[in-house]
């Protein structure tokens, strides 16, 4: 278990050191555009699946380790250990971002960039289909896992071109919590953890009724 | 069956979100240029094909399954349920972006951008290469298979990179129908239908001929 | 016989229409940019080695023919009409990019940007590079060789990137001769035939000697 | 040995041409952008991983054999010989890009763009997690280790997405030595050494307490 929540707190680490780190240094130096950072998002991603599927399962996302309890995959004591874990590699992140760069772009926090109803829905949806992919091409039992990977670092990445625009596209509590929570703008915070959790109980229920 | 057409109904939904919701952001953001708009395409192909491949076959692509039909892979019934299913989901994806975005750029739809003679030749030719990659790596016997969604989603990105800026690289008259069905603008979709059909019957005489 | 000809002729036919293709729709256009056009060089390799490595090698290139023979991987005769198809294939994509998009852009010919020199030894190391790549990721006995879609795949994409604004990242004699000759402008056409050879020779040897 | 240091020394040198000339020829032509020099590093390391893995173990860079030889999975002298090609590799690519392109952008050398401070942590940082990346994608005992090449590549370019713009994104002493050493510009190469070699450490020392 030691090895499994350092691997969550490590990888959720580095996860929202990268993805927001890249969000600040855009504001800063216009050099990534929105490609290059939607592309760390998901290089990052297939990065730590490679690195540590094989240690904790890869989730550094809590609404990941709620659907795997969900699903029977993970008890209620080892998801609340899990969360826990990645919840304070998330800050660890935010404050080396804080560290390094100061208080800019709050952080690299997710905001609604129009009305909060459109953020609410892309924020579902990309959640959901992020579960999505997750449960068929690296749960099912006939999936190909070995490129869980190259499948759930795609979706992050198509994800945060499509989604960054509109809502920043999260699909994650802990990476929208992190920086909102020490850059002080908690305003729209609820609209992330609403949509996120929502997106993967949505995503979860119609995985368990399909595969019984 | 059920789970089959679900996974089409579902996945179609994503791939036409994804593509057309890119087009429509674009339009309004300016913030993920032509060149993220054809990675959204490559990469919801890949991620979906890792999801569903091994559930529907993941065609999401009307002459796909109509090509499949045409070697003997899959009943005149339930391919027509699978078209069934895919034109359902594309029609929801729209509706959903309509719905998110309000009438923008014509809700993504595939639309000539010089002559329709330039249009009909380069759907023609990359419906072909679509069809060819899909064979050639995923049905012919001695293909390297779970390289398929690389190769497939690959072939989409760059299908979108050189057809994007002269056709819209549709490929998928599912992917055509329902925006331009749900904005009205139907003018053109003739020749989306007809250089697809033609251009996968093609590829598909091709294969028959050489793995009789 | 037959079908490794036929998969040398029409991949080779998709590799230069890609190519080219790519370079005339951004000089009409401006949406790929000059990372959208490499990146459509890298993809197309990749899936057309994942669609045809195991029907003909997935040659696409007289370079890498000549070097199969030298290796006493192919014969002669093979090696003969495998450049033939190869030659043909490259000439049908060129005269299918004049069909459509008239003589723009010398229809995506390589051309030097600055001197013959340094397009030379760019050429030159880029062809050996990519023959290095091929080697050693496909044909050495204790390569990963699934995995060399994606390397050589990966490597077409990074010289293209590196290359492209130096020289026009040819690599490939069929690739270089089939617009020069379509377009009429064959002045530099000597350097690209010289570089890509020997240093397709140099790699081959090098090869040889430490694996005899 | 004789094929090990080859490969050492031949993929080092392509390893610093590819990423150093990137920077040069941004520089002279500006048609890469940040994120075009980003995807070359990451392409570089992929393919040749799949190229010398099975060779030399693909390291490329001292801080990599540094911490194999704290891991006990390389002897001194081995070690030694290692660091040695790679240093020649290196500075034989920094004298190519001289010889073709003149004292450009001091040869792609990395040099900070803000604080060196900002640079120590960067540069800390992000070569403890590509070593984090290397250990548990490709060292670890059950990882899927034919995938590393992807998860190690992926890294490779997120971290020049992100620490391009700060750094440079270095994460190997001998990438920076070379073209410092060459263009005379030496005055910041201590912290490239310092900050890669303690964040190579630390990321042995966490791999060795965690799997002794």
């Amino acid at each position: 278990m030691r090895d499994k929540l350092l691997a969550e707190f490590l990888g959720t680490y580095f996860l929202v050191f990268a993805c927001t780190g890249a969000i600040v240094i855009e504001t800063i130096t216009h050099a990534l555009t929105s490609l290059g950072t939607a592309l760390v998002a998901g290089l990052v991603v297939m990065a730590l699946i490679y690195s540590f599927h094989h240690i904790s399962g890869a989730h550094f996302n809590p609404a990941v380790t709620v659907s795997f309890w969900l699903l029977g995959l993970i008890s209620a004591p080892s998801a609340f250990l899990y969360i826990a874990s990645q919840i304070l590699g998330a800050l660890a992140a935010s404050g080396t971002v804080l560290f390094l760069f100061g208080d800019v772009a709050h952080l690299g926090a997710t905001l609604p960039v129009f009305s909060w109803h459109q953020t609410f829905w892309f924020e579902f949806l990309l959640t959901f289909w992020l579960m999505m992919v997750i449960f068929w091409s690296s749960v099912h039992e006939k999936a190909a896992k070995s490129f869980a990977g190259l499948a759930v670092g795609g979706m992050v990445a198509l994800a945060a071109l499509i989604g960054g625009p509109v809502s920043g596209a999260s699909m994650n509590p802990a990476r929208s919590l992190a920086p909102a929570l020490l850059s002080g703008d908690l305003d729209s915070l609820w609209v992330y953890l609403a949509a996120t959790t929502l997106g993967t109980v949505a995503a979860t229920a119609l995985f368990r009724k399909l595969n019984p």
